[in-house]
């Protein structure tokens, strides 16, 4: 098994975090589920994926003064491997954990996701509690510290006790025989403090761990920022990871993520995939006490949809699916973008400044070119991409254009580009961009 | 009551780390006691410390492994207030805690005191245990994290949390109704980390608890190094703090104390002292699986105690005491160097580089001046000390001295100084000193 | 000579930069001279200071470009010293420096103050010039980097080498012929960059060069902020040392300097004055290309002057002072104020969170004791000050005080205050504060 | 022109710097060139570089006090371009500049290649000197900082101003007359103090004149080491950059520089060198004061060469040639080894850890695989690569082997090895490898 072979395009799904922060419930994801098939699928939408704390049966309960209730009630089994909240997932009742909910999902031509916090949990160690399939017990193998600092309930795994890999094998074997098809591991990626890459053994353990129970399951890493200078690692081990810390509905942290997209240009290929985080569209915020429609303006929305799409991030819908408007809808369902998305090779930055970038690739199949153009100013902004800066980012054989389409509008914006004397100018609004696709 | 009052001079002890690490008993502690109270009293050495995991019945079992177990058992009362283990401290059955013990060092004429870790049992917050005199639970005021990187045994208190100044009030009552004289808390003068003064609010807790407690309690905080720009904070609430990192038997420690002491030269006060930590003497090591005579040179034992008298560090010894030859004893009874610790006002550096040091005090009583030249290089090493540096340390009034003293051979170096043209040449070994007494 | 004599009391004046930025002129100097003798001399104001770039006779002529034009011409005697631009002091001509300019500020009562950047000019290196009385040049002593962040025209001097000592030796000479009796150093007390203490060495060549001169010269040392682990060394050698960064009238600033007194109140001594930096009062910008009367309210301009009084900051107005309004001159001639400036010994940090602060010290001659409360929020804030926060601060022997006077309004806000239950409360405007003086 | 055509597979040749530091002559160059013609072209060798300082006619004669004498005299044109020392260069006098030198070497079929600093002389800035074909001056475009923290000679130039393009337009179009073919521009690819990428600009400068000027100049940037996060950056704009700061003949460099190549690993492309630096061979040191043969064993110059070369570093020798003996000429000339370097295709990390590494590569040509063991540790290691482990590292269809060629002994060590099962045992001495060549 390659796990390259996991994930040859960026995964497209939904996610329950943005809307229902970690108090999702079975009902709530099938809901969503049904809405992704019935309208989505078509359109390559395909993993739907239960966030933090399904295992917690208080979680959100005292919402006010916690994210995460510390020292709090988890649903366990009897190796310390965390099961869902009956009382949320009632089809998880006698054992089931979540097997039936991932039938219900594959039933509609879905696949299925879960999130994972890295370790081992706390209460696990502290009561001694057996590693499946294994002589030693959870206080072995757990680390006392560094701790994660955002999350409460596990510790840490040290990769060099015996024990360590047949907790995650235990684990991994668990989610096979459930029919999880994605795990969204979370604070492994970057574990903050001292050694932001401090859980580099960990990643491997759970990558062997995936190979071995024999089922593809898609490995996600969280959060980041990821360190580029482990880029490597993240190559080999992993199908995606996370290059900023939370995204959420804020101009900011988007044009932030130009900086972010512009470190990881170069390691975007098959399997591997530098993931811009879920999409705030929509209705989002819930449960975090703030429900609102994004944020975002639709111009942003737009930079958002172009920027992930054209740097080939997976797109994790954050929106409350059955409460999207149409125009939310639009977004996710422009087959130039998601064929921009899916099949465009070597993104690449043609040029970024304080006020404006530029991004290209190139169909691998067909050749065309898709061409984004940003305004990341905060006033009107005339920009020009000129075929000379297209030779600096190394599109060979630049050929005479047909066509210039506006994926969005639909428009041909031009009959006919000469390759040697090419030049494209746009006037964009504030916060505003264009995508083409040049055929 | 003043926290000041509690330590008008630098504090005279030993303490049981150095040699047994984790695993004194009390009949260890007594032996110690005994001989103290038959050597070392008339000097003015008074407080016996039982240091870190007194309360662990297994601490140093697993040595090769872990100096403190992780995640493994705890003596504690019904309050989450840790006890000694009976297996090792006989005294303390039917939770007589240490009374008897501390009974029988005050039946000597000594002072007795022990070693705590800031924070609260971690199985404490996992178990939900009832805070003494308050309708709280340990999980309430317990802090997930961060949490100390050395030591699995605590989770730090949240001081903004109703009954974090209770349960500090409990242990200082217990304490207290022990006969506790002295506690050395740890994880708390530097908690590592990003931010290393993290403990502050806790600071004040203990602090408030033991003027509460109504019995003079010396304060000290481990570990260092201190905060330069926290030390208004630690003058303020604390007696003694350390200044470095844990010290032992090595010429690159000793020679970066001249730096640390430096640092802190203007900081040295009444009821303010900051600490060099223990000394290093004799016999050390024991149960740390390395048991020896201090790896210390006979000159470098002498710039040791000498660099400590100055400054006015308090001294606390960390040889087995029943252990010790002539020559370390002779260290510790040396009249004027213990004079120049406990009555020389404003310990201040003359000069230092790379190669040599010199401190001078002045005694606060009868006027004598204290001086201390210290070769920090590797070769023989000649060395000056004129008036005109004096003058630069604001020595005031210095005037012209009979008898120049040399305090370890006793002898009389020179019969008149003339204040203006003082000079004294001394050449020394490689990492040797001299520490005249001036009058 | 002891420089501590130097300074016995913060010193107080005027520095032409708040208003004349890098272009003063010798007849705006003067005038400001007049102005001070015949109106704040009688209060206790003194200093005249002529602030950066008097030798640069472009000075000013491309501000919208560069605040120190690079590479420019700089007016300097056969020795690399530099000397006033004759364009803009006309008395400097024939080789005459700062005397006739000192000599009429010395006519009226009053001091005269330059700035200097530390090291020799670039240029002197380039061209190999002489050092005075020395057998060496400017090439041998000059030290190619680091070079100062922010002025492009010297170079530092490299305290190992010979020649070193004798350049500033030949600056002091110099001063002194002049009659200069303050010098503010630039880049000197934290020269940014990597080491923020790289000119250490040089700030003991200069002490060394004004003792050797044999005149009183005051040495302030800028910009901060000063480095706290140094405190010790700049008690040795300065009189002043700025605490922060460059200060203007913006209330950020203002606030963090709660902050930066905090972490320097134990080091406020005869001789040796932390430096809030000067007041940007009145009249301010003008050559900075922003000229406006302070942004600063009245309550801030109160609360600027009740920190920078109890604390002991040395006052250097900013203010172009022949046009101040009443408002202003009252600020500088509340005798209360200058008092607990001048005589207010130990001035001590009671209490500091996000929305309060409040200080206290004890007037070393009457006993009277200042009390200073600050709201720092953004909102209307009652504020209380306990007999118990005095004791932690260690006022001793505490006495039941008669009378209690604000020191703005003159009223007295109580007849009799019992020691033993003290207690004050305010009620406090947005960054406003009160300063009382307990008698 | 595309950059990358420039340096299509690694560029092999010699460098004066590790033998003559700042001070080769023209002489020296020659015998080196002739050396090389003569006897290393044949396998690829041909870049012949003159390093640092070739227009400082005193280079060298201060060693003891400076490697770079600061403000001293360098050849410099009327545009402040620098220009051999003719007192080393003869052939440069009449303003010939290196073209004789550059024609030489020409006719030897080898190219020519000079070390510059980035910016411009700092003594052209302060003395106005204009900029060719511009009507600007060097004051103009020179920041005044940061400098250069360990050459004096030069400011860096603002890419912001007027006449910063046409000063490295006016260098490049100097050094194609010259017939150049190769430059090192140092100072640049890591700038050291705050901002490491500070030149980002002038990166851009020098490439965009390299282009216009029309000579397919090699850009080589120094010093390291290059930033991860700038891949991209250096990609697009250079042929080669550092990774470490300067490499010399010390084991602890060696074992860094396989951090070094894990992290650069996936950065390795057509015209994109990450360069491992200068090869310190043979005979090197001597105007360092230091003459001496490699302080290399025998197995670490062997590990360098296997490492570099399967890493496809760039192969600068530093050795003196004229003097190298049969040994280390036996290190240059192993086809085998050139062979990798050049076509050996995804050079890729097998494993790494303290003790041990393994790298694998595919020749893009005939399919062969290259894998190189190293045994990092200072004791005999027995280290084993699987087939497992270079299915992690995703060599495509790895088929059944028939033969495996050591490399250096020139052996077959087996007959047939079965993909399925494939397993390779070695034991390597101290700091040894191995290289085999897999058909």
């Amino acid at each position: 098994m390659n796990k390259n072979d996991f994930a040859k395009r960026p995964p497209l799904g939904w996610n329950s975090y943005d809307y229902y922060d970690t108090a999702v419930t079975e009902e709530q994801v099938k809901a969503n589920a049904d809405y992704m098939a019935a309208n989505l699928k078509e359109y390559g939408w395909e993993y739907v994926v239960v966030d933090i704390q399904w295992y917690a049966e208080n979680a959100a309960t005292r919402r006010s003064e916690f994210q995460y209730i510390p020292f709090d009630k988890l649903t366990m089994d009897e190796y310390g491997r965390l099961q869902p909240a009956v009382n949320r997932f009632p089809s998880a009742k006698n054992g089931s954990g979540f097997k039936p909910l991932a039938d219900y999902v594959h039933s509609l031509g879905l696949k299925f996701g879960i999130h994972i916090m890295r370790g081992i949990p706390r209460i696990a160690a502290h009561q001694h509690m057996p590693i499946k399939d294994c002589d030693t017990t959870a206080n072995e193998i757990a680390l006392p510290w560094p701790v994660c600092e955002w999350n409460p309930d596990m510790y840490g795994v040290n990769p060099r006790k015996k024990g360590a890999q047949e907790y995650y094998d235990s684990l991994m074997e668990l989610y096979a025989s459930w029919g999880v098809d994605y795990i969204k591991v979370d604070d492994i990626c970057n574990t903050k403090g001292t050694n932001q890459y401090a859980a580099e053994g960990e990643i491997e353990l759970i990558h062997k761990a995936i190979i071995k129970c024999g089922r593809p399951i898609v490995l996600s890493l969280s959060p980041g920022p990821a360190l580029i200078e482990k880029s490597w690692h993240l190559s080999r081990y992993a199908n995606m990871w996370r290059i900023t810390d939370d995204f959420w509905d804020n101009w900011d942290l988007l044009k932030n993520m130009f900086d972010r997209c512009e470190l990881w240009q170069a390691h975007v290929k098959e399997g591997c995939w530098p993931d811009c985080d879920m999409l705030p569209l929509g209705k989002i915020g819930k449960v975090f006490g703030y429900e609102r429609d994004t944020n975002f303006t639709k111009d942003e929305q737009l930079t958002m949809m172009n920027l992930w799409g054209i740097f080939r991030s997976p797109l994790m819908l954050g929106a409350e699916m059955t409460l999207m408007d149409d125009w939310t809808v639009s977004l996710l369902t422009n087959k130039d973008l998601l064929r921009a998305n899916q099949y465009g090779k070597n993104p690449t930055q043609i040029f970024k400044d304080k006020t404006k970038a530029a991004w290209v690739s190139v169909d691998e199949e067909d050749g065309a070119v898709n061409l984004a153009i940003f305004n990341l100013s905060d006033s009107i902004n005339k920009i020009t991409v000129t075929s000379e800066e297209f030779n600096i980012c190394k599109i060979k054989d630049i050929k005479d254009f047909q066509h210039i389409k506006d994926i969005w509008s639909g428009n041909n914006i031009s009959e006919t580009v000469k390759a040697a004397d090419y030049k494209i100018n746009v006037e964009l609004s504030p916060h505003a961009s264009v995508f083409y696709r040049l055929t």
